[in-house]
């Protein structure tokens, strides 16, 4: 319910609760409302921020800008908007790329990580078919990407879910075509970014989820978040894919309470 | 990502999409996001628009002012504002009220209504103790009441969905105590708006889905709708509640895009 302009970029955030602050990052393609089962259920002890990343949702959407870095600092133009100092990050996939760059770029900011579904350095891993793929078609490469995404349970008890994030990728007012081309080609951006011999600097309490059926970011890419982020937890979660939010909400929120009480002991 | 003042009021709505528009109305003590697997889905053919009624969510909450046909005047304003003559009202609980009050009261507004778990005069069967339960214990007893308005099925399958909706009632700044006080006990607010001798008027296409298990809005009040509103159909749902949308929203997306294909038709 505010928008906070960061050169030149306005960026929508909306708060909820009073308490430790928790800021919820969300994956490339989608918005804030991904967070919907945790940000009520968390602003009953939290306060609890919702961002929309730039280039989605309710956020501007420049047609350049996309690299982690920028898109990391607008997060803490919001902290600094709210006037707080610190809080714990929560992202998911690109919400787990900001997370980290963050904790390179402001550590301070930062009392402690839950990394779902992420990882470093992801375009590298993808043959030239997939990346010639994502210019050529993008809608059905990208449908066959979100498809990987879910787990078989997920894919068959909230159909609805893959649905979601078909339309969240082809609605062009939540994710225009450009955000899309400009954020995949940015040499710092979603698929380029690479921070594989800086995850050791970051230090500040972290826990990794990964969905065990996650093809997007798959289990491999999250442990190597976790053995190189020292001191970093890895859970591996049955039946989940890259949502663990919204594909198993109750079991991701008791996971998140249980973390968010140890961080601020 | 828009506000549209009212008599004082700011009304926050959101828009996605192109096409003949499809306005959701949301339960009380809920806000917009409850729609979250409809907006974008629809959004894919349809413009959708989301509204917070005031006193929810993201919308101006003042002290006084929650009569049925004061948030209904809100809706027309939004419509107002996109310079949108006629909508596909969509409507959930005290949703599904403004949905038939704007039926009667600016009929030209509306080309359909789906009507999802409401009712008229609904304080009416409801005993003296329930009645000063509320007054005296809001929170207690309005958890009772949504532990009612969801099916067997939805609490086991789905335990996040009551986690969220005792949470959206309990977070001050999505719904402040005051909102509460005073639309229960407006004369012409949720519980004691009675529109029985005038159901007769609505003259729309209108489908009445009642949740089987739905303790909140039982089948038969949702009868009464569609057995007063000329033509109107009722279908019965079974392992449902409160809330088709969320509970089953694949199932309840079909169900809906079948009706606006009908309507648009």
């Amino acid at each position: 319910m505010s928008y906070v302009k960061r050169a030149g970029v306005n960026i929508y955030y909306e708060t909820y609760g009073k308490g430790f602050l928790i800021v919820f990052l969300h994956p490339f393609s989608t918005n804030g409302y991904i967070w919907y089962f945790q940000t009520f259920t968390f602003a009953q002890t939290n306060q609890c921020v919702v961002i929309d990343e730039r280039g989605h949702g309710r956020s501007d959407k420049p047609q350049q800008g996309y690299a982690i870095k920028e898109m990391a600092a607008d997060v803490v133009a919001v902290l600094d908007d709210l006037k707080i100092n610190k809080a714990i990050f929560v992202g998911n996939s690109i919400g787990g790329m900001l997370t980290m760059q963050t904790n390179l770029d402001n550590p301070d900011r930062v009392a402690a990580n839950v990394i779902v579904s992420s990882g470093t350095n992801m375009g590298a891993g993808m043959p030239p078919e997939a990346k010639a793929a994502f210019q050529n078609d993008p809608v059905g490469t990208f449908g066959a990407l979100v498809e990987g995404a879910f787990s078989a349970k997920s894919k068959r008890e909230r159909p609805e879910l893959l649905d979601l994030m078909k339309a969240s990728f082809l609605v062009e007012d939540n994710f225009p075509r450009h955000v899309f081309s400009a954020a995949i080609n940015d040499p710092s951006g979603v698929f380029n970014w690479n921070i594989s011999d800086r995850l050791k600097d970051i230090r500040k309490p972290t826990l990794v989820l990964a969905g065990e059926e996650d093809q997007g970011a798959p289990v491999a890419v999250n442990k190597f978040l976790a053995d190189n982020i020292p001191g970093a937890q890895l859970r591996v979660l049955k039946d989940i894919g890259h949502f663990y939010q919204i594909e198993s909400p109750a079991a991701f929120n008791r996971e998140l309470a249980q973390f968010v009480k140890q961080a601020a002991a």
